[in-house]
């Protein structure tokens, strides 16, 4: 059971919207890059700051999705921060191993440069090891 | 007149919602500060592209919002990129002062700690200097 009433004051301090979710950024602590960008419910905000583990809410699965259940790919939190009108959250996370479901560090390894879109970060780590052989990793939020 | 036409392949890569919006995180070049989240539209995205200033869509208002147009807190574009599943951007910015209404340098100054939301970063540039004495500064759309 988690204590939600110890959670009032930011949760009364983040706007969620009409579906109940909030966008929150995960940024690696130390090298500041940017991991991912996911959703999270109430619930997942308090499981979230409860346990120290990020949890998101998947909306393709429509439940929560605890980061790294699948592929052991954690993250952990290290900071848990509000922007100024509450309707986005900002995680500075511990990630282990790569956050992207393509096996690379990153989700955002495309950049648009001269005209096309480039692919600026390798795969570090091959998907069918997060997943296994029979998990295609289009749906990242089975990480 | 904007060639939409340059853009077809980064436009195509990019899933907007039913809304026709996408989350735009903007980072700072350099020194990796998450500075804020906005929502782009497809006019948006190649007005951004094209002149190389970042240009949001107003939820709020409704309408284009480029960046500094009120509070001369403009960001320049240094890379445009886009996430696995093409529903998240990030923008890696050169900002000309504050990002956020508040006059802090990022939008993300509240963090949750030891039970409470505490602030974590000082304001820099009074808000009435951003936006005259008139203006209540609760609109970080108007920046």
């Amino acid at each position: 059971m988690t204590d939600a009433t110890a959670f009032e004051e930011v949760l009364a301090a983040i706007r969620f919207t009409a579906d109940g979710l909030v966008p929150a950024i995960a940024q690696a602590e130390g090298t500041g890059e940017i991991l991912m960008m996911a959703w999270m419910n109430r619930d997942a905000v308090i499981e979230t700051l409860s346990t120290g583990r990020v949890c998101y809410w998947s909306r393709s699965r429509g439940g929560l999705w605890r980061k790294g259940e699948t592929s052991g790919q954690v993250q952990r939190l290290k900071d848990f921060r509000v922007d100024c009108d509450g309707d986005t959250l900002l995680l500075i996370v511990e990630q282990d191993g790569v956050a992207c479901h393509t096996g690379r560090r990153s989700c955002f390894y495309r950049a648009w440069r001269d005209g096309k879109l480039e692919v600026i970060q390798a795969v570090e780590t091959d998907p069918s090891v997060l997943y296994g052989q029979n998990h295609h990793g289009h749906d990242h939020n089975h990480g």
